[in-house]
């Protein structure tokens, strides 16, 4: 098991958190390989190695070191790139370019440049006027793409807002009521410069019920058989996205893989069978269930405030500008603290931002902490490190490695002098 | 005045905003340091010249490039900043290191140590815990220090529940209630290290209102009477924070710094003359007020998706990385599109990261905008830059300064290289 209580001290992947805060310093954000390498073989077993002529491309921009996206590589997996830069680490890291698929609803041309010129395994075309640019950019390069056109099959998934994608109302892929879609395939279809594979979609982040899921599969097995019909258009592939929720806290009902996959396969298999038209490859998008519960961050506790009657404040060395998601999500997590104390409270854990909102845990139940305590929160691997700032002008903290037993130093802690390295006088 | 619109072209501060996309690429931060200047003119004017005795310290956290810190040095003023690294950052632009604040909720012992060995002029200490690592750090560089202590004032200033710092149930300040400040303050001011000058209170940000602001006052007098009736507790300084609103649409009800502090100041010297207790020095600590209105994001419009009947999503090529504000506080703002078009149309206006969250105006009403076009969100020069991301990896934003036609860049843009540059193999 990754985590460990030995005499109420915490252990990571067979490490003491204690040996690596002391190492490294803290803020520290340990991330267990072990624990990706476990989840990829649950997604491999669950799905992968299921099912033929499925795939799975890690969405990079949940967490995305150039260490990772060698886990990536090594484990067999694809990768989903959303921006020049993370297209641009991805090429750092040597992963294999025709495995990266490049997503994204405003994409550049010096992007697509960047893409094509490369040669990325399949862009996720957002809209039609994004065809002009990719065209330009093959042009210039010489270069074909194979492509997914991205519909928003306008299902609710019922998740936050915020990461809610698959909506109608949605900036992301081509809205399927008014006419719009099919003008759209149309025109990408008859690209000289386009292979178009077939279609994708995304329904949102952090899903714990699959009906929304298995309502746009329906969608889009519909439109593939409208094309097919109208105009003999063979969907080769298509990209059912991610949004597979993960556990934060006891309270999330988080469902295994197959729990979304299985009957989603099943319905396209069905499908294929009663229309005869062969089953096209079918991608996942999985990044938040492959790194999230792998990662946790370590704190030390500094300020306490007792405020009488109502809350006890514990101040940590970190805080919003390492993990956002709980002032902006209204995220929950679980924590431990490492002390000898053995009476249990509760508390907000809070970080050293001149700022109220600067909460990590509301309400947090934990043993006692004093200043100079370990204090540790889990499940912090997706979307804290990707979303961290120098608010405050306040360092971004270093990732580790840990692997059973063993620690590696990943990404270093920014310097001060880092902080000002693009200030001009 | 900072702004035109000549043709339906913006200029600001005497040059094209487009002369300025065009030389720098976008997105780009522009900053006005003639209306910097200007507002910091308002607060002298209003307050500072006004009244005896009184002092503003710029509130870093808002916006702190060096070349900031230098025009606030050359305006006279004082700066406060809230951790180490701005500290440095004032150190590095050769800010007057006496006229330097230092606040936080919890400050490390390193930090009091770069703060007490280069002499800053006050430490705001924000609890009785901090008393021992204020004098550990004078202990180690043979320095003393002097301080205010920061209390609660327990007043609810009804704005946004992230920004509101004076309410009792608050991770900063003493609160009054329950007998923990009088202990606090007998230890501070017994410490040998410390010269207790006064009291700290901030109620919170974005105020439109005077209210909250009076109550808190009263609480502080009555404890300097009280300090003084029974220790005979001299009060020479109080700070009463800043939180002055400003206007980011037609919708804010924007208040003159003298409709807060002109009240504040004639209770202070009512109260003085009641009580024969002379009146001490009156710092304020002014940031969003100073730099908000300053500031516009240039950004170039990219993907344009009509999703009939619904809404009109307009991408432009930032996003939540360099403005936050809009999916972390639902803040509102406006904008300004260069067009020949002469249509008016509501459009949403949101980035080109991976996440429905990621929009900047919901609703705005523009000139229909097609890509290509410079589209302008005013009033971003406070808490952006700060709060920037490298979230789906996009590099940070530069920022120019214009003056008068005149322009200079003050930060450049981050690089790809520079995104991986803590990155280890």
């Amino acid at each position: 098991m990754m985590y460990q209580i030995r005499d109420n001290r915490l252990w990571i992947d067979g490490i003491a958190a204690e040996t690596l805060a002391q190492k490294y310093g803290t803020p520290l954000m340990v991330v267990s390989e072990s624990q990706i390498r476990s989840q990829i073989q649950t997604l491999r077993d669950q799905f992968l190695n299921r099912y033929d002529n499925v795939r799975a491309a890690y969405a990079g921009k949940a967490f995305l070191p150039i260490a990772m996206c060698k886990v990536i590589e090594e484990e067999g997996l694809c990768l989903d790139v959303v921006s020049g830069g993370e297209l641009f680490t991805a090429l750092k890291a040597g992963f294999p370019v025709d495995r990266i698929e490049f997503n994204g609803n405003n994409k550049s041309l010096d992007e697509l440049k960047m893409a094509v010129e490369n040669g990325v395994g399949r862009i996720i075309i957002d809209g039609v006027d994004e065809l002009t640019l990719i065209e330009e950019a093959c042009r210039q390069s010489g270069k074909r793409v194979e492509a997914l056109l991205r519909i928003s099959p306008g299902v609710d998934s019922h998740t936050h807002q915020f990461i809610t994608t698959g909506n109608v109302d949605s900036k992301f892929g081509i809205p399927l009521h008014g006419g719009i879609f099919e003008e759209a395939f149309l025109k990408i279809n008859a690209s000289e410069h386009i292979d178009l594979l077939g279609f994708h979609f995304h329904i949102g982040s952090q899903l714990h019920d699959n009906e929304a899921y298995l309502q746009a599969v329906g969608v889009l097995l519909q439109i593939i058989e409208d094309m097919h019909g109208k105009y003999g258009f063979r969907t080769s592939e298509i990209n059912i996205g991610g949004g597979f929720g993960v556990r934060y806290t006891d309270e999330d009902d988080v469902k295994p893989y197959s729990y979304f996959l299985d009957p989603i396969m099943e319905e396209i298999e069905e499908w294929s069978a009663r229309t005869g038209i062969p089953r096209p490859t079918v991608v996942i998008e999985p990044g938040r269930s492959i790194v999230a519960n792998a990662g946790a961050t370590l704190y030390r506790v500094g300020a306490i405030k007792e405020i009488p009657g109502i809350r006890k404040y514990v101040s940590v060395d970190g805080g919003m500008t390492d993990n956002i998601r709980t002032a902006m999500y209204d995220s929950r997590y679980e924590s431990h603290v490492d002390t000898d104390a053995e009476s249990e409270e509760m508390v907000t854990i809070c970080g050293k931002c001149c700022e109220s909102g600067d909460i990590l845990i509301h309400d947090a139940i934990v043993t006692t902490p004093k200043r100079g305590d370990l204090l540790t929160i889990f499940s912090t691997g997706a979307y804290c490190l990707p979303m961290a700032s120098n608010y405050n002008k306040i360092p971004m903290l270093p990732v580790v490695f840990v692997k059973e037993g063993k620690d590696r130093l990943v990404v270093r802690r920014q310097t001060f002098t880092e902080l000002l390295e693009r200030e001009l006088l």
